[in-house]
């Protein structure tokens, strides 16, 4: 399956990057359509770059890798295109200083995504993990394979987006429905917490142990 | 220093053996002095039993192992024992059907405990465990650390509690002020969630890797 990355930032560069260096075919795209070639130039082997909408429609799975604050708008405008698409949402919904969310217990990034596009299948996932960690293609630390925790309502999109994990050596969790998100997007703030405010720098992840 | 259990429950049970079996001078309480009794009896070595209120007289550290319902009530009873005392929480603030938690995001069981005792020094902690994994005082699965994240305000009230982690084995996890148990409580809601629901048991736990 295609993969669709949206935004030029370091998420979606490096996880891009790394599934088409995985053996998925990807297709970057950006509002400046300059940003997604330099990504896929830099990707190589496996990697294009489109427009936004070209690149969805190509794909069956799209990687919403924008700050949170710009998926409304953005899907909105995007809405009839992603019908049926696998949406796999990395963000978080960080306050303007980063000290905490500015959402949650009762709803989710995710969760708030999804009703911009029900007609799409919103899978969260990748977001208690650094870019860097993506960026330099270990799904290990110290030995220790890194946890991606998921959640969504589709079963098969739960699997696709599993596979993607899978694929990129993680350990892919499956941790319930979207509303599980109002879980697992607390989790990253604390792994930005410990990363930054506690010192521990951005080599760091969760593993679920059983 | 010598750590106080109040409550006769598989938490405090369990924890407070494995302490005195670890060298602490553990002595349990609850409601019904004959349970407490019978906690330290099985507890065997370096464990008394005592009231709530003599207990917490004698120790220096309290392990509030009640759940989270009864813990306003209980605190504002003693709370002119409890100045100065490190209170060590383990409560998660579950709704009535366990499937969400009942407080979060704007405060968490931990904060709201130490309003209702603001001369004692609160340190979350432990939450994140299933009891039987204590019971079986076993800090590793399959060879992985199990990690304890804990917070609080109070930096000497942190090292000690931090001590006790490490001296079960555990790997103590600094995650930062009281507030980031706005993060910890999810994250034992997601284990709650993982071990039950999606079916993995209750001999899981999260590794902190670095």
């Amino acid at each position: 399956m295609k993969l669709a990355v949206i935004g030029s930032g370091n998420i979606g560069k490096s996880i891009g990057t790394w599934a088409a260096a995985s053996g998925y075919e990807v297709v970057f795209s950006a509002r400046n359509l300059q940003h997604a070639q330099e990504a896929a130039k830099a990707a190589g082997h496996n990697a294009s770059a489109a427009s936004v909408s070209e690149a969805i429609k190509e794909a069956g799975m799209v990687l919403l890798a924008v700050p949170y604050g710009a998926t409304k708008e953005l899907l909105t405008e995007l809405r009839p295109l992603l019908k049926g698409k696998v949406i796999i949402d990395p963000t978080n919904a960080l306050n303007a200083d980063f000290s905490g969310l500015a959402i949650g217990f009762t709803t989710s990034a995710a969760e708030e995504i999804a009703k911009v596009v029900p007609e799409a299948k919103v899978v969260k996932a990748f977001n208690t993990i650094f870019a860097s960690i993506f960026a330099s293609q270990t799904s290990k630390i110290k030995g220790n394979t890194i946890s991606v925790f998921y959640a969504g309502d589709d079963k098969e999109a739960k699997a696709e987006v599993a596979a993607l994990i899978s694929k990129l050596g993680f350990d892919a969790v499956d941790s319930g429905p979207l509303a599980a998100s109002r879980l697992i997007e607390p989790l990253a703030l604390l792994n930005i917490s410990l990363g930054y405010g506690l010192g521990h720098g951005t080599s760091i992840g969760f593993s679920f142990v059983r």
